[in-house]
């Protein structure tokens, strides 16, 4: 962490006057007031198109593999303007937050699209870098920043719908831990849609805490401890 | 399961080549072999539009509330035509399989784009239908049929990622699981990018084998019991 830390955080969800924004827009105010310079990219504002195809590479012939095509348009400089201001915002980040409703149990697709284009072959995993801890972003922080529909109950380890952690890890391991970053325990605000304005307070004061702690915050539960 | 079967196969790979959409189409074939009717959804080839948001619904003031606008346009029938046509699909298969290359430890942003907008509230789960065996599908079978980068080793449970099934929970628990389906074992081909022709051709017929035995495959790995 440099002494002039930086975040950046990238906000998915189609309403602007959503709890999930008010959410991100704490997230952004709590950081600032700790002398982040904060960047937000907010991907239904900017209509993020997310889907990875030939199209965004110089032509070529023969077939598209997604993967060499990125890889060669880092190592050319022919990334589409759209990526390559992102991932210049990821490398500039010491922080990085994904703001986004828990959509199926995963990211909108939106912000997953956003993770197949930015998170490039041979920038800020592969190439001439590694996965994991010879990632790019090694020793860099990310964290979660979701609300749920379902109540912190049923993403229980005995509720309906199973343990929090075994949903996101795909997104935790899958995606923050391959490409280097330290996933911090993810920042949750459980069925918002049913709270009342006092309770929604309550959990915005409690966004606030959670980022005026963030150096206390424990390491998400990735560990692979599942039976089989 | 009716005595003229039918699937449907919803399939995201951006190259007609790739050895993802060569996987496909045998899954097709087997399945047609045994009397199968099947429906063939190409995500790329459509130019599905994975974003959800506001503009596919009728006009309406104030906030955006995703489901209740799926809820009201499913009893209203004004769902998307787009939206409605996969959605009959879905109603009319006894076998839903999604194929698909695993980018980000996950589904292609195209294909979650279409769990997003296709899954609506009140049609497959919710409103006057449940969730897991009291939603729509319930007594019916789906199947994740993928491709990865990394090996079958480095998705063991030692491997160097984790093991494939934590990363498809959240598909096969969250999405598929969710709506009623029975979510069979994953058919997967690691890393075919790294195999010659020959042991292509063996994948390919290992695929054929697996959906010719779908009666005796057992159900995906999404006991929770990760240990927290």
């Amino acid at each position: 962490m440099s002494t002039h830390p930086s975040a950046l955080i990238v906000h998915a969800h189609p309403e602007p006057a959503s709890f999930t924004a008010a959410q991100a827009r704490v997230a952004q105010e709590s950081l600032e007031a700790q002398g982040y310079t904060v960047e937000f990219v907010d991907l239904y504002a900017q209509h993020w198109a997310p889907v990875l195809d030939r199209t965004e590479f110089p032509p070529f012939e023969g077939y598209f593999k997604p993967q060499q095509e990125q890889w060669d348009a880092v190592r050319e400089g022919t990334l589409a303007a759209d990526v390559r201001a992102d991932l210049d915002a990821v490398i500039r980040a010491d922080l990085l937050v994904l703001s986004f409703p828990l959509w199926w149990f995963s990211l909108p697709a939106i912000l997953k699209g956003w993770m197949d284009r930015v998170f490039a072959m041979g920038s800020v995993w592969g190439g001439d870098a590694g996965i994991f801890e010879n990632a790019t972003l090694a020793g860099r922080r990310a964290v979660l920043l979701a609300t749920t529909g379902g109540s912190a109950e049923s993403f229980s380890k005995e509720g309906a719908y199973g343990h929090i952690d075994d949903f996101l890890f795909h997104i935790n391991r899958g995606m923050l831990e391959f490409v280097g970053y330290d996933a911090l325990r993810p920042i949750i605000t459980h069925a918002p849609a049913r709270a009342d304005d006092v309770q929604r307070e309550q959990a915005l004061r409690d966004v606030r805490q959670a980022f005026g702690t963030l150096d206390a915050r424990p390491l998400a539960a990735t560990s692979r401890t599942l039976a089989h």
